[in-house]
């Protein structure tokens, strides 16, 4: 099934089933309020919702226009919002950006980190910055909802808990990066509020694209309108969603409602890094990617970070061409 | 006002408020059901409040015995855990202890980690790990509860949207932190569940121990029993909260609830490090500052982290002697 908040002037929107076409949608609120609700109480919750979105697709309830621009984030704020850098590709790559090599335990140790979970942006809202100077850019992940992890759990056993897949948008500020990381607690102030796609999905409705704890489809990032991404988020993904998750679980529990992300997509070819989408490759899932590569080319990163007014929207499509979760579009504009 | 949430069996438990002497409570429910919704709607929520806690406090409602050990951390779980660092006397001593030099901006640009906010510990809850080799140590640290706030707010505004101070034990796995901050991404498996007071008090409650955005009293910090750690929570605070909120709050704004701790609580001595208090000093909040000391004075640290079935109690009293905020007291266990 497809689940959706919509905006309602509440934190955390109303709970809506969606079709699969993304055209319509049905109330939830008498099974649950919240998507955060939902999750709370998935056992007994997940069944009736099921039985509404068949329902639903036989036209058998009341039903209501579907407009992704009506939809928060899945979860507006969430409990916990944990970012991995699955993709080590891209990991080695910034490393060599800048001249150094990276540790080889980066291979089998995933790199995470903790983001902020109270302010998501709605999927359409604008990325609203004081500062060009900042270095916006965006990160086109996929995520996923969890239900609860005890502590300790395998990998194998963390792959059972995810209830839900989005897509995200973890929007970075590369100009605070450096002097954030080199205080050494991480980033904070780097990491402004990310996006997530308008709708969730059960793994389920992923067909045979979901396997082995990833996502075998390509991510579609456009930056102003232009295909600037294609990365397949199957392949090259060191660390599976399971792995991630039992990551974030080593040493505590996590509450239902986690969102694990992957880090940004990102793709070798012939392994080296990859081409522009223009040059007949699979592109980049961010702009750093594209300006390390350039600078490991031709010595500079020739391409700009975000400026007010650019555009990025971010998704996937089935088989058949249709999207799976809606897009993720944001403009970039002065605070 | 005095507020705590009891154990009722759901995740964010039973808003009451408290007496001043933590003898009583009365149910809030009919006000807001939880703290997190009290403080979704504060504007509204607080004058009823504090009107229950004036009848509270006259007897005129219905009354029931107030237990610490029945209550949850205040936000059992919160939208948003961030950890500055402001007594940078400690940090100096952490880079001392490792041979390295501090930079100078540490003095001018807050530390701040995001945490983990999904799964915090009620305050009587077993620190329950699976290897005591982790180097499992507690953290003394005060932290304020805000309303929302808007990005870009400045460090004086920013003390008005505290709602709410608590006390916090901060977990902290030692032997993860050198390898998990080597990594580059900052704390995420060496900074397990945190701990909260029982109760959460609003700053009037404090009188003029609450001043210029620092709690101006010595924080308790007991060890097996003795006592550990006085140090004095406004003394050597080098960002107040407001400087705390106003650094989080830079890139993105902060949704109502927010926690910001502190950071562990420490004193100098004549410009130096303290001294344990049995030697007359204020002591430590922590074990590892004191093993700093130990590996500056005599080349290696001697007390060791803590062990299985070794107890922490963290409190602070009013003038009169009396708990304010209640006391964290746990036991660590073999998970």
């Amino acid at each position: 099934m497809k689940l959706a908040s919509l905006r309602d002037g509440s934190r955390d929107g109303k709970l809506v089933v969606v079709n699969d076409r993304l055209t319509y949608c049905t109330e939830a609120g008498h099974i649950a309020p919240t998507l955060q609700a939902a999750l709370d109480d998935w056992d007994r919750v997940a069944p009736e919702l099921k039985l509404l979105a068949e329902s639903l697709s036989h036209e058998a309830v009341p039903m209501i226009r579907f407009h992704e621009h009506d939809a928060l984030s899945p979860l507006p704020r969430a409990y916990q919002w944990a970012d991995g850098s699955a993709y080590v590709n891209h990991v080695e790559l910034v490393r060599k950006a800048r001249g150094a090599k990276m540790p080889e335990t980066f291979w089998t140790d995933p790199l995470m980190y903790q983001g902020g979970s109270d302010t998501f942006l709605a999927p359409r809202d604008p990325i609203r910055m004081r500062d060009e100077a900042w270095g916006i850019d965006m990160e086109g992940e996929v995520g996923v909802i969890t239900g609860d992890v005890p502590m300790g759990i395998s990998a194998e056993d963390a792959r059972e808990t995810i209830r839900l897949i989005v897509l995200v948008n973890d929007v970075s500020l590369r100009g605070l990066i450096p002097g954030e990381l080199g205080k050494g607690f991480g980033f904070f102030q780097s990491k402004p509020s990310s996006a997530f796609s308008p709708v969730a999905v059960t793994p389920d409705i992923l067909g045979d694209a979901w396997k082995g704890g990833k996502l075998h489809l390509p991510l579609h990032v456009d930056l102003n309108g232009k295909p600037f991404g294609r990365a397949n988020a199957g392949v090259d993904m060191t660390f599976d969603f399971g792995r991630l998750i039992a990551h974030a679980a080593k040493t505590r529990s996590l509450c239902a409602g986690t969102i694990i992300g992957s880090g940004t997509v990102s793709n070798k070819l012939e392994g080296g890094p990859g081409k522009p989408v223009a040059e007949g490759g699979v592109g980049y899932s961010c702009i750093a990617e594209l300006r390390m590569i350039e600078t490991i080319n031709s010595g500079e990163a020739k391409t700009p970070f975000l400026k007010f007014g650019d555009s990025v929207r971010i998704e996937m499509l089935d088989g058949e061409g249709h999207s799976i979760f809606g897009a993720i579009e944001q403009t970039v504009e002065k605070a």
